[in-house]
């Protein structure tokens, strides 16, 4: 089909004529479809109910340490869960720390450490004038909605193909002594599902950063979440790196299995160099006598160890594959051609990204709406929740069945044919 | 027996040598226990067993919300869990907040948020010159711990009978706007097993604070931990006693099932007011996508309900009870009349409070380190871990056998007994 750019005035009057008619079709079936929110499936969930029965009355409760599990004891996680996870991270175990259910709450903890105490010694940065952090967008907005809490400016780095754009980071970091931390989700990123590649990795571990204190906020979300056996992504592991480059303590890793076993009841984790752990673990012993040792021993028993973790999660992806492919599919088939819009085929995560022309993405949010269907709000993928080209849309197809999904996504083209038309019209 | 204070040199020699014996016999034993932690017992988790079989995988996992547990959602705790601890905290459902497995973690942010992002829009307490907290002393070290960590200026407030000495807090807290906190263990204190009386409450429930944002950290974490059934302890209801006074914001009230479920997988939360709890829930939906809700339902259908923890707690007082008795009885044949150190029966908790002759607390500590008995540090009772008169110790019955306790306690008594002989003898 031909860009609607291309089409005359009268033609595009009547194609929205056209799809009215449609929108009122499926507006008039009430439906409540919902894509906003990267929330497994119920599907998903029962993957994992054998977890439940793990750990029963007549189970020995003793981890390797020899540490009855529910008891106190073993602040920074049982050596089996550690273990697991490190592996998990491709890290050595004793390069990290388990914490409780959210890897969310160790990058605020993290956060609100640093402001406090500052990072192995350097001032708090509550006591400075001014802290600021990079943003590669579209990105994920818990990770904004933390540096905006603290009252941490955001500086907006564009993402491209191969990840952050390393030229702007590497002269802003080199440069500014405030910038103390850049959010990155190196893996199937949110939203657009992008690996950083080795060269982006590589030049991550180069950085010469102003500020002794900088830390690369590395949250590899999505680190074993594949969506294909054939065709995955490959990622560098950047503690490595930087230790290889002489910078060992530049970056804070974090992961959970919040969207391996239970997103409510998972076990999170961090991963640093000893000096930065070291510098974690004195904050830990003032904060907690240690997290929920039953779960990370529920966890490390089910899942046995990584090969288990990585069969378990090709369940995952039998369930997902079908869901991107349909949205995928639906883009394509309804939207290829039309230059209104712009979108990547991810190879695992959990979201597909969606660029419209500019200035429509709000509008597109609302349309959806008005058809029953929640989308992420436009903007959120960015700072502040301003996107300064009102363009970027997130689907999130993990949750809704695939037969919810195909209407879905018809509605969601439907809308952003109807809003593009309009955006058009004005401009001829 | 006579006082010791009271015997010639040379009956105090005399006495000595003998002790000395006793030492020596039972040091020769290489014996290992230990009375350092309030632990419970194998025995008293094993009481909580049937936890594990509450929630299996052909259970439903659906919460009173309509909410999947497993799977993101409810931020603040599920209905259930709220009203069980709600009941257990003697609130309201509503003016009650669930978290992870550590009400000390709840402190700790507490606290943490207070010094980022003040106290319901006061300045935040990093950006003072100075913040102060009141600590009835003896207390508990984790508290005192937390606001070291801070760099929070800790006053010492001798503790009554009857609770902190009210005449002096009322002072303070009412003169000095610095002061921002005191840290109170109203029920079964640690480490004294003092419950505040019902004028303490209402003192505390009138204080006119300097600063607005002076909060009572009121961590009732013994509240239903009697140890007989027929002499408890009440304890008014701070929250409510606050809100009849017209200062319903003036108190955080902070529990877990810590000792009631197990210690490391149990489930913690805060009671306040609706406007201390939006300004806590505005961090929390910041920092986390909510807490374990799988254990959550784990501890909310397991106890049903109040009256099944309350008769569960009788399991624990039956555990308790005998170990309690055996110190005291050691304590009250051995050192009775001698006046060289005094002690409190406690009804409830997990210590019992033990004051040497002055400036004898830590050689005793050793001493019975010695003979293989690990005590607390003497110290760990009073902030900054220094008691100024080097007298307090903390005896944590809790964890090993009555077997263990009879020897352990034989211990403590010939380490009281050498140590305050010597420091009579200097004095002579």
């Amino acid at each position: 089909m031909a860009a609607y750019n291309e089409l005359s005035k009268e033609e595009l009057l009547e194609l929205k004529n056209d799809l009215e008619t449609q929108f009122k079709e499926v507006k008039a079936q009430n439906l409540k479809l919902d894509m906003s929110r990267g929330k497994p499936s119920t599907e998903q969930l029962n993957l994992s109910m054998g977890m439940m029965d793990v750990l029963k009355s007549d189970s020995d409760l003793v981890c390797e340490e020899g540490v009855d599990c529910r008891n106190y004891g073993v602040l920074d996680g049982i050596k089996e869960a550690k273990q697991l996870l490190a592996d998990m991270m491709e890290v050595p175990k004793d390069n990290i720390v388990i914490f409780g259910n959210s890897s969310l709450n160790i990058m605020y903890d993290t956060i609100a450490r640093s402001m406090t105490h500052g990072v192995m010694g350097s001032t708090p940065w509550c006591k400075l004038d001014k802290v600021k952090f990079l943003c590669p967008v579209p990105g994920y907005d818990r990770h904004f909605a933390i540096t905006e809490y603290f009252g941490i400016e955001m500086i907006n780095v564009p993402m491209t193909p191969t990840g952050p754009d390393m030229d702007i980071v590497e002269k802003l970091v080199s440069s500014d002594p405030a910038i103390k931390g850049i959010w990155c989700v190196p893996k199937y990123s949110n939203p657009q599902g992008i690996t950083y590649s080795d060269e982006t990795v590589h030049r991550f571990a180069k950085l010469n950063p102003a500020a002794e204190d900088f830390r690369i906020f590395w949250d590899n979300a999505y680190g074993i979440h594949h969506l294909y056996e054939d065709k995955q992504d490959y990622l560098l592991e950047i503690l490595m790196e930087c230790k290889k480059e002489g910078h060992p303590d530049m970056v804070y890793k974090f992961a959970s299995t919040s969207k391996i076993s239970f997103p409510g009841s998972g076990i999170g984790a961090i991963a640093a160099s000893d000096a930065n752990l070291a510098d974690i673990r004195k904050q830990m012993k003032i904060q907690t006598i240690g997290h929920d040792k039953l779960n990370q021993l529920r966890h490390a028993r089910y899942f046995k160890d990584i090969h288990g973790m990585v069969q378990h999660m090709k369940k995952h992806a039998d369930i997902m594959r079908p869901k991107f492919d349909i949205v995928l599919e639906t883009l394509e088939k309804e939207l290829g051609g039309l230059e209104i819009g712009s979108w990547m085929a991810p190879r695992g995560g959990y979201f597909i990204s969606f660029d419209a022309m500019e200035g429509c993405a709000k509008a597109i949010v609302a349309k959806a709406k008005e058809a029953g269907l929640i989308m992420t709000n436009a903007g959120a993928t960015f700072p502040y929740g301003k996107d300064p080209k009102d363009s970027n849309i997130r689907i999130a197809p993990s949750y809704p069945t695939v037969e919810e999904l195909k209407v879905a996504a018809k509605i969601f083209v439907l809308s952003v044919k109807l809003v593009s038309i309009d955006k058009i019209l004005e401009q001829k």
